[in-house]
């Protein structure tokens, strides 16, 4: 008897999440290798960081999302290698042997070769990042109030966040919200309302992903909510009170200095480790970002039993373009890719991989998103009715589309929000 | 015209926030000085730490909770000293005149002379401690799950709590739970209702505080859940993989070692580090935990305009003992000397105070609790409900009380939690 074939994903997001799931009925044995014990919903983490949900409504154990799925079994380690040769994944303590992997471990941020802005600017990828930005939000509140200064207390009520893309505008829009509606009458002293909020985008427009009459949308509504959209900024330079931003022509560039101490970063990403280990274990090519440029089966040239999906491949669309690093790409080039794995073991084949844009979605605050569907370009209420209905048919728990659904309501209609809890401070005894 | 009364609470527990919430009507200025923002409902911390309830769920941010309360301001501000003589409360980095000042700050876990213990045996009085133990809950059957070597895995798989009162119980019962219910079918190696969950307690009953009857039916509830209850021991060494027992008269004292990668503490308090600092402020008494012997009307003897109430006031009961360290003492205290502030303000005084014992309640369990009301010895389904509804009632935020309530059910219809991440690893970057 011929042993069963073995696949090994390595990556619980949505593209290994849905690899496995789509493996459910093959004639195979999955192995889902993750770091962490839990998926996590990444599209609604800007809610943990401004304090309306809670970490565990946007994360799912995965043990518990592949309980009754007899096939598969989830093994939390961290794999520092890949051995093509004997076709094995080497684990920080131990070996994984593999039929076929697949390797989806997504992206973090980067910080365009200036990575000692880190600690003055963090970025909002996982959990940790999440709850330390909420913290960071909230002390920043903390502080002006205790603040007699009032240069100081401008610093402590000034918001920067770098970076317009979906991401920069969610934060922004939900800034705007906590300081005027949410916080409102929290303070004695200062009026947390008199907060700025900061956004800078270096192209000339935010949501340069989506057609240009949606990014005015976007850019009005913020505006309304009392963001300061600055386009065509770059940044330059940044510590822990002050970001410095260029903008104009090179030849009349216009340098500013803003103080603030708060300061989030929303701009480029890098690609995972495990980019750098695949190209060196097959000879792959890796993009400037560092993601695998792979076929169009989503293989790596050479190693057809290799497949990498999700943020970490750059996969060619049919505009030429790389995909876009969002849920979409990584759930439909998991679904593909196991139907393309069953298919082999059948000795069958399939087609290459088709992207179907489903459209992009952003919410800027309370009532406004936009949604940018194929040909219909919609704004204002029915995108944010569209953008809920969508993200919390999208959340993995039961349990937690109701909870979020809850929270959002009580949010709407009290503009409360429960989770603002600044936690991990350094020193944990109780005073 | 004469300045305002000014009232300085230092601590945002069950007792700070009962003196400031009473003090509304009080022609006084109140400010609520806490390290942390928000105020902590801890009798359900123990469900954080299981993985059945969100930090958000039972926290409120003070400044929510103080909002429209016009005479309250909230400082977020570490106190290192108190100044009786000109009246002064030392922050770290500033300082607050008082006229009358409330001390609450509580009581944090202490290792009977062990600190070289806390590494491997966390108690559980923050969110960080919760989530931190969650963490190594989760991560011990994780382990396990990895481990080959049989003896290995029993350590992984073997919890000790340390201390049998009510936090001690709850645990052990909720881990017997986790293990046997809501981790069914999540491992495929390891059975996680092989884990062994062992109470240990030094007196001859678990709930001392309790009735001898209610500890028995304790007592059997939780061996029912599967968890070994042992009495009469005594914790002489721990370390991370292992710990020492020592149980039998002074003459034939019997030690075992029992191998176990996870152990809580649940056993002894000591006083927040304030004690030593009102009784060097004050020449007050402290007790053997650190606790500040008060007066009848919960003052300072030679200053009766410092307050200490909650866990960190020693103060003598009816029966010659000191009150418990639970919520209610704290609470009615806070009333009470709230009430005497205001009495004070109209020229008169108040009677001493006095405790009005309105029972215990522990949980064990999905079905299980004991309660000791006055005359009333209840235990089971209906001693479980009165549970509920107490600790439903009394959570500060209306949002929570509902997302309880709903977790609560899924849980108990589903027996799953949700909330089971392991958070705050040390390594943040994304795989």
């Amino acid at each position: 008897m011929q042993a069963t074939h073995q696949v090994v994903v390595i990556g619980g997001g949505f593209g290994g999440l849905n690899v496995t799931r789509k493996l459910r009925r093959a004639p195979v044995e999955v192995t889902l290798v993750d770091r962490r014990n839990f998926h996590l919903f990444q599209p609604l983490l800007y809610q943990v960081a401004t304090g309306g949900l809670s970490p565990a409504n946007i994360a799912a154990p995965l043990r518990s999302v592949f309980r009754k799925q007899a096939n598969a079994e989830v093994l939390l380690g961290e794999v520092v290698e890949i051995d093509a040769a004997t076709r094995q994944v080497i684990l920080r303590d131990g070996k994984i042997p593999y039929d076929t992997l697949v390797v989806a471990t997504g992206v973090s941020h980067q910080y365009f070769g200036h990575d000692e802005w880190e600690p003055f600017a963090p970025g909002l990828k996982s959990i940790e990042n999440a709850t330390a930005i909420r913290g960071r939000v909230l002390t920043a509140f903390e502080e002006a109030e205790r603040e007699s200064d009032p240069a100081r207390i401008r610093a402590w009520l000034t918001f920067v966040i770098v970076g317009g893309g979906a991401t920069g505008v969610e934060l922004a829009g939900t800034l705007c919200e906590l300081a005027r509606e949410t916080l409102r009458g929290n303070f004695r002293r200062i009026n947390p309302a008199d907060a700025e909020v900061i956004l800078i985008e270096a192209t000339d427009r935010v949501l340069p992903a989506f057609v240009p009459q949606l990014s005015a949308k976007a850019q009005a509504s913020l505006e309304k909510l009392g963001t300061q959209v600055r386009l065509n900024n770059r940044v330059t330079n940044l510590q822990a009170d002050f970001v410095t931003v260029q903008s104009g022509p090179t030849n009349a560039v216009q340098t500013e200095t803003i103080p603030a101490r708060t300061v989030l970063w929303a701009a480029g990403v890098q690609a995972s480790p495990l980019g750098k280990a695949v190209a060196k274990a097959t000879g792959a090519q890796l993009d400037r970002a560092g993601r695998v440029i792979v076929q169009p089966d989503c293989t790596v040239p050479g190693h057809p039993e290799i497949f990498i999906i999700g943020d970490l491949a750059n996969f060619t669309g049919s505009d030429g373009k790389p995909l876009p690093g969002v849920a979409q790409p990584a759930i439909q080039e998991g679904r593909y890719v196991a139907k393309l794995i069953a298919a082999r073991l059948r000795g069958q084949t399939l087609p290459p991989f088709k992207y179907r844009d489903l459209g992009s979605l952003a919410t800027i605050g309370r009532h406004a998103a936009v949604a940018d569907i194929g040909p219909f370009k919609i704004s204002g209420w029915l995108a944010w009715w569209i953008w809920l209905v969508i993200h919390l048919m999208n959340i993995v728990q039961h349990q937690s589309r109701i909870l979020v659904l809850l929270q959002w309501g009580w949010t709407y209609f009290t503009r409360n929000r429960a989770a603002r809890l600044i936690t991990q401070v350094p020193q944990q005894t109780d005073q």
